[in-house]
């Protein structure tokens, strides 16, 4: 148990390390030759060229003018004065209803905060249990529920304690959900005219021995949408041309890098060997080799690419259906197609930068395979991940590392070593395992089938949520693998769980302090360091870099990463409101982080991050629900550890508010969660009526041309390739694609769309 | 514990019951005066006006034919000889559907059954635990896995037996589900033109202070849905109307009484009272009295009628909206109208003998609250309903009834009376409890909002298994009431639950016997002799029946009633798949009761029961989700049971089951469910343009005409009433309603719907 010096030690030493960050940050910001790594969102913007420095050459490196060094909190301020408006404007709605988690933390615990320090705080403190018992308890504990006696009346307050937090909380939770889907529907009917609100993504279209899937399409769309289909646009299976692309690419690289030395040193022409990692092999010259290695790859990518057209196998049985209006395709995203559930089923398009083509060609029946598969290998994922955590943190406690290492017990013994490792160690050792998890659980979601970056990056979250709250939260709390808690899951009644697990609330509540301030105050401030991008950035600047557009590239700005980041946050959450009502001294720290957090996550989205996709605070709902799941485990364990205090006539009472908690969730789920999924007509009809008023005349065939082409036909290079693709892919205006097939008797014979007229109604239906 | 010997005598109780029931039966359906109570399904259908009978007035009233009564039995074969798609067109494919459970019954057991007793019984046979032991075990127990020893190799057949059992289950399930959409499916296709096919229920219409509801639902579809709409009917709320209707029918049918009488007895004229049940109160003339009474209510009734037109407060928020297409509707029935979710509610229209009027105004908030209010309600009574029925279960058996009733033990000690108790009473107090519980459960789900009578028949039956499955099957299993129960749940571990629950299984499996021939046997051989219809009938026919028409409403076919049966028959699943590892011989049992009840039924169906509305097997996905679940408990209490047995190196191979059939649910959700539920767009589309081209000048608007009228302005007395009506609620083609507001600016200003033109396009977006 550590006692209140230990964690003023961890405390010092986290807001030294905090502060160090910091400094190093307000120091290496204000260099000119980092501005790419601190400001990147400027450049992709095309608001910065160059940093914004005049005068000697070594001031295009380094900073010599000593007064900017003085205001090195001033990036503060600055992160906090942009207008909402305008942030969403410069960074998207994502960013922004990202933020708002922080600020809904900051609503939901500052209120309670100062509530608990007015009456819970008092009521433990005057309470002296702790005093007449031999157990050696800490200060912090005098402050929590621990030190008020079994059975006394004292217990009330926190059993209305947990009703206010319960009623704050939703209250808050509700006034977020209204504000982000009034936020999400204002951004919505403001967006600019994009692909995706006319496009629908039809997948498993069934094969079809007659006709080409093109055709099958067209066809389809022209019979069950007669008066709203425009155009469509088949899927490439082009993974195959991604990899050789991705290989020029490297191959380049590698080029530019032996250029650039040979440029540097052009007494020595540079050598490489062809063999594995350029260590094995015969002795080469560089430049050449790579030279007609790309020159190999480009020709079999020009091969391949040529293929992936013609072959009409390479067209995946799904297409990106364009109408005429965003009232139509919000209707066919909205509908079922066919009596058969399993073909032809549309939903609303992802952007284009948001589709993750890998995945579009999964037939309906692998993909429940690929569910069943990744549920139970996530669940062992989940409940045995943990042997080598656990390992580590019983090393970690004072007497492990006496035991295993017995020559460092004088050592560890030292006052300050004791607290460091008892205070820092737990935390980092955490941190480390949990560094490599998100790629695991990314890779999970992706074999699960889902065809959006944001739908992966949210799959991924909630599965990264789930895993901390056994593997950190609970581990931490009942100091058992997730596999002995399984055990213990299976062995222990339903009635007990709660009790066991609730008994050992209040005395962990040390531990959880001191994982906040590594976590999240170290943890942040090394975020807005980046310490990782810099010194790639420097390497590539070294190594590759010749022209702007390679410094350009060079520059990784990197994005909020939704998946890892926010199932932390909730890990917060939940701390916070398991330990309102028990240990209130845990608050504070809590507060802190969600301050700090949400000043240096707000200066990052202005000048660094920039987001892959825009999905509209799609994910909202899910934090929603994932903070209604810590409120809900929050009474549940209140209500353990109150049956152990000899309070049970408190159980009926508690039992009431995960129910009435569970009750408002479902209540949110259907009166704002549709916001974010569906499509209202209503406001597609808005849009299609004004811009139609607007521009009578606007081609969006056109517009929506190669709008939903796979990136790798996006190339730079070669204009031609569009052409090529166009006459495959999409069907002229003109062209009549006569149908080879002679049972589907309801076809209308012939179709025009004239393409002023653009709702007239094929001549078979007048 | 029942011996064999028991098991006979009640078998033999069972058995003589039923055919004293069917020979009732027999005789009874040949008298031509009850020819209205077995064969009312003919006379609705107006297949029949009369008794088929010729000859001398006393024929008219008792059959005469002694041949007739030889062939006591040949309903039998007469009820299976209809051919389905005749029995389609005759009873509906709701009924054939519900037949189709006792198929899948039978289909599921039959093979096993077969299996179990070459495998499992000489099994269980050949062991010899039990003659070791001194417990006292019955025969039956002896072919039960009772008899094989702890931790014996035998049990590999029993897990084998358990894999086989599922994976048939599943299979037969997946060829039902699929045989049962299909049926749908064509039933839907080849379904006549009817009402609901173009029409959407929309509820939760927003109050709009400056137009009326019916201005405003034109208002909205014209703009949301302009080349679709066609009309809407506004709902009244009509509930005090429908009151005085009911009443003033009341009345009708005492002077109709009161007439009969004097007719009959010219001599005195008859009198009544005019308080309290006519038993308190002033004497009077009665037919005076309930004339003026009828003139009184009617005069009300016409001044409530005149009311609910004109006050604009008795429109309620909700109206039923028609479309010019199936496709229209289709997809309006689909989408979300608009940006909050909880208002403009669009659902497929319920037939329009399927509506339940009361609920269509309830606001989405207070929908929620009840449905929360239901759950805890539902909750207490699941868990607290059981007091008395325990109660009455523990008297009924031996040693309770010689405790509480000492006198009687010489009486009880009798082995044929001792017989009698154990094999029958136990079955029959249950049976009597559970007859007033629909009414609950129905009254339930009426308070929770739902709008149609197919669903609040969907919701009782659901409610209405898991209070089977809780109060009967566990209360018979473990015996104990559903509160001790959930003290049990509570107290133990999750582990421990399926031990405990499976330990007792085998032991209870004579009582499942005689249960299954009390409720399965006698009470289907009890169905088909309708005792209760006859016996109203008849009661009616001697005082309320005047004219051929009277007697037309005096016949109370009924119908299926599945909120109560269909649980029932689940029971029976239930057992079978729990018994079918365990104790084998209890399945002959249930395969007799599959088989009677579907001839029963089947008979039924054509001769009976008139179906109220046709959901089109709009039921079956909560049948098999019900069947699945019973699966999926009988592999818990399997494993539970192999556990006790020393056993349990079968966990992980049994625990793989529950898994594999809840995916299996999973994905038969996925892939059959939404044709359950949605409308898919190629069959309206088909639908639409196949009728277009046949009858390209329908007129469908008249078609729609009042077919959504609340049913008591449907009368026949009064045309006058459907005019006022129809200037009131429709809106005629040529009215241009002028909207009254100022903000809503997309609204086209002007919209043509010429009658032939009908996919013709405003003005404005052309």
């Amino acid at each position: 148990m550590a006692s209140l010096s230990d964690i003023g030690v961890a405390a010092g030493f986290n807001v030294l390390t905090a502060v160090a960050f910091l400094l190093a940050f307000a120091f290496l910001r204000l260099q000119p030759i980092n501005d790419r790594v601190y400001f990147p969102k400027w450049y992709l913007r095309g608001m910065r060229d160059n940093p914004i420095v005049s005068g000697a050459a070594v001031q295009k490196f380094v900073n010599l003018d000593g007064r900017s060094y003085l205001k090195f909190l001033n990036w503060m301020p600055a992160a906090l004065k942009m207008p909402q408006d305008e942030l969403i404007n410069h960074a998207g709605l994502d960013s922004v209803v990202y933020l708002r988690i922080y600020i809904t933390g900051l609503k939901i615990f500052v209120p309670i905060t100062v509530l608990a320090f007015l009456v819970l705080v008092p009521v433990n403190w005057t309470s002296d249990t702790l005093g007449h018992n031999n157990v050696v308890y800490s200060p912090i504990d005098k402050l929590s529920i621990s030190n008020v006696p079994n059975g006394s009346k004292r217990f009330i307050a926190h059993l209305s304690m947990a009703y206010v937090i319960t009623f704050w909380t939703c209250y808050v939770l509700f006034k977020e959900y209204e504000i982000i889907s009034n936020m999400r529907l204002r951004f919505l009917a403001s967006e600019k005219r994009r692909p995706d609100q006319f496009t629908v993504l039809v997948r498993n279209i069934p094969p079809d021995p007659d006709e080409s899937i093109s055709e099958l399409v067209e066809h389809f769309f022209l019979v069950n949408h007669p008066d709203h289909y425009l155009r469509h646009q088949v899927v490439y299976n082009a993974n195959k041309l991604a990899d050789l692309v991705e290989k020029k690419k490297k191959m380049q690289n590698w080029l530019d890098y032996y250029r650039l030395k040979y440029e540097r040193n052009p007494s020595e022409r540079p050598t490489t060997k062809t063999g594995f990692l350029g260590c094995f092999g015969s002795k080469v010259d560089a430049i050449d080799y790579y030279k007609s290695e790309i020159e190999k790859i480009g020709k079999e990518e020009a091969e391949e690419r040529k293929k992936v057209m013609k072959d009409p196998k390479s067209v995946v049985p799904a297409a990106f259906v364009s109408f005429r209006s965003r009232w139509g395709a919000a209707v066919c995203a909205q509908t079922q197609q066919t009596s058969n559930p399993t073909v032809w089923l549309t939903e609303w398009a992802p952007e284009p930068r948001d589709v993750y083509w890998n995945n579009l060609s999964i037939p309906f029946v692998s993909l429940t395979v690929r569910r069943l598969i990744i549920a139970v290998a996530f669940f062992f994922l989940n409940f045995f991940y943990i042997i080598p955590i656990t390992l580590v943190q019983s090393l970690a406690n004072l007497e492990g590392i006496e035991k295993a290492l017995p020559f460092l017990k004088p050592l560890i013994e030292l006052p300050f070593i004791k607290s460091f490792i008892q205070g820092f160690l737990p935390g980092i050792a955490l941190k480390i395992f949990l560094i490599v998890l998100p790629t695991i659980l990314m890779f999970m979601s992706k074999f699960e089938g889902l065809i959006s970056q944001s739908s992966l990056e949210r799959r991924s979250a909630s599965k990264y949520y789930i895993f901390l709250f056994f593997n950190v939260f609970l581990t931490s709390v009942i100091a058992g693998s997730a596999l002995e808690q399984l055990k213990t899951y299976l062995h222990t009644s339903a009635n007990d769980i709660p009790r066991i697990i609730g008994d050992s609330i209040p005395m962990k509540a040390t531990f959880f302090i001191t994982y906040v301030m590594v976590d999240g105050w170290t943890g942040i401030a090394g975020e807005i360091l980046r310490l990782k991008p810099l010194i790639f950035f420097h390497l590539k600047n070294l190594f590759l870099v010749k022209t702007e557009k390679d410094r350009e590239e060079a520059m990784d700005p990197g994005s909020i990463c939704f998946d890892s980041t926010e199932p932390r946050i909730q890990l917060y959450f939940l701390l916070g409101l398991v330990y309102a009502a028990v240990t209130p001294f845990l608050l504070p720290f809590i507060l802190v982080f969600f301050g700090f957090a949400y000043v240096v996550f707000r200066h990052q989205i202005i000048n660094v991050y920039n987001q892959q996709y825009e999905s509209a605070a799609q994910f909202w709902p899910s934090v929603h629900g994932r903070i209604i799941t810590a409120l809900i485990v929050s009474q549940l364990l209140l209500l353990g550890l109150m049956s152990t205090n000899d309070f049970e006539q408190s159980t009926p009472v508690l039992l009431v508010l995960p129910v009435l908690t569970f009750w408002f969730y479902k209540y949110c789920k259907n009166r704002f969660e549709p916001a974010f999924v569906r499509n209202p007509l209503q406001e597609a009809m808005k849009k299609d009526t004004l811009e139609r008023a607007r521009e009578p005349n606007f081609d969006l065939k056109a517009y929506l041309a190669n709008s939903y082409l796979h990136p790798v036909f996006k190339g730079d290079e070669g204009d031609d390739r569009y052409s090529v693709v166009d006459d495959e892919g999409w069907m002229e205006e003109e062209v009549i694609v006569p149908t080879k097939r002679h049972s589907r008797r309801t076809t209308p014979a012939q179709s025009k769309h004239e393409g002023s007229d653009s709702l007239s109604v094929p001549e078979s239906q007048r």
